[in-house]
């Protein structure tokens, strides 16, 4: 009879602190719906309780609270191919249109084939001029418009949506999320700075100031400002902490990636934190069915560093597969 | 008899129409505190009160008031010379303890000895390498840090006081004064984006991210970023604007300068709001007494074009010595 006492109390004590825990974390991560319960989850909702409560030694104050986000492959779609490249070809035809000369360039000819392989192969100079050219040329104004217009008319070929809904929603939560606790969201992507700003206060609600991304040399002339075909920023790899430190100013605390040309910003945070907390994440690409599954053999959007160094670095990898019930938000 | 009712009735609406404009004015801009009435302030009130009214067709909506203030000479002292340069000339010992070698050059022995003059000869490579040696060298975070504990120790030569409590009380207020009216606001400055950084926030209500400035080139090794000596941008005259979209990514509609180094700024986003409206104004060192006064003849804060502008541009003119009631917080 003893022993039957013991056991009811170790069960009922089991089951109230399993009812009581899944309580508090619903009550602490609402934002989080598309997130199964699991260790993606936990990392989250741990790390952000712990550095917001100000009695924890953890503790980190509100305008210490810096998350960066890549964009390719972390807060959208990437895959077959990145929507910035796909703009780009677009593009190219109202480019010949004034310039045909350029047509005698392979590169061009390729992309007004549609051949990506002749693209593929002319190699980093030619995908240069074509970005040069298609971006460059007209005001920052000017190009504000063509990108918005394009982001309206243009669909993913697999999903038949626009781009810029092609989002990934448990990220766009994650970042409803972290903004409610204190929180100021940054995207720190190698994807064109002017190129992402039109559309990513709707999309994902961060300003044109919080967009850190790749450039090209800009110049004053005639009392407006224009865009040279000279790219004067690759904000990738070794770059993204330079890119942070240019334009944020403050070094984070949490920053969320997918491929390996995020190491360094995962890097940077990690080491800033010191004894101190950090949240560092990796969109790993694992469900073919619902989206894409990749890595190690993808040209975009490559993983391979990160995966090999996550579990010695502490970085938490999230299963898109496994981690989320819901991947974008035009599934029902 | 009826003459005089007229004339009671018409003094007494006077009275009234002139009573409710002051409570109008008082109310709309309790923050205005230290501007005399006059057409500075009615300029201020009368732009706020516009673009704010949802109503009124030159209505702005929230996400474009976007207000940009030079930082030297506009929201703190620049006289007898920049601080920034006071900052390089006391880093000299620190630097040459470590580099003796530099000893040997004369721009670096003439600021050991205080010698302005040889300074000002040593021209802009000099100068080039004076700023290079003190800012460059060391890691982005140990800068703040030098920075932080300069400014705290440093003091004007004239008004005894910290750098950063030499700053305009009335340009305090206005900064208050557009952030209360749903604007967001930005320092876009000659001086070092990471020189500002450390202290804006405490100083003036502005994020680091909110600061745009000059800077040397940054490169990122062994886990963190370093700043190199060499310049890679010059925020001024016509990279302004370039800053502005580099960082902001939005064309203004106000902006507040005080020398020809801001003629562009203010020229571009005056010419940005078209037909629509727009608030650029230009402070003007009248005062000798209380602060400096210069203009033409000075190198510092060098002031001609935007004065010989400024009525054709509808740039309003701001008169220290006739529009501000008091011109630092710490005059009593």
């Amino acid at each position: 009879m003893k022993k039957i006492v013991i056991l009811l109390i170790m069960l009922f004590t089991v089951c109230l602190s399993g009812a009581s825990s899944v309580i508090a974390a619903s009550e602490d991560a609402k934002e989080l719906a598309s997130w199964k319960e699991g260790p993606s989850r936990q990392a989250i909702v741990d790390f952000v309780r712990t550095v917001t409560d100000s009695k924890n030694k953890y503790f980190i104050p509100e305008h210490k609270r810096i998350a960066v986000f890549d964009n390719d492959g972390t807060l959208w779609c990437e895959k077959p191919v990145y929507p910035q490249f796909i703009f780009a070809i677009d593009r190219v035809k109202a480019v010949i249109e004034k310039r045909p000369e350029l047509k005698e360039e392979a590169v061009f000819q390729a992309a007004l084939d549609g051949d990506h392989d002749s693209l593929a192969k002319s190699g980093a100079e030619g995908i240069q001029k074509l970005i040069g050219a298609t971006h460059g040329g007209m005001t920052a104004g000017n190009f504000q418009s063509i990108v918005s217009d394009w982001m309206e008319s243009a669909r993913h070929p697999r999903f038949k949506q626009p781009y810029n809904k092609c989002v990934y929603k448990p990220m766009l939560e994650l970042l409803d999320y972290l903004r409610a606790n204190g929180f100021r969201t940054f995207i720190v992507s190698g994807g064109g700075r002017d190129f992402m700003r039109p559309w990513t206060k709707e999309t994902y609600g961060v300003d044109a100031e919080e967009v850190v991304g790749s450039s090209c040399h800009l110049e004053y002339r005639d009392g407006d400002v224009y865009r040279t075909e000279k790219i004067d920023f690759l904000n990738d790899g070794k770059e993204k902490p330079v890119g942070i430190c240019r334009q944020i100013g403050i070094r984070p605390v949490a920053a969320f990636g997918n491929s390996d040309g995020d190491f360094e910003m995962l890097e940077w945070t990690k080491s800033g934190a010191g004894k101190g907390k950090s949240l560092c994440m990796i969109v790993h690409h694992t469900d073919a069915k619902r989206e894409y599954a990749y890595d190690r053999a993808s040209k975009v959007g490559h993983l391979e560093r990160g995966l090999d160094h996550a579990a010695e670095a502490g970085w938490v990898i999230i299963d898109m597969q496994k981690d989320w019930s819901r991947i974008f938000p035009f599934e029902d």
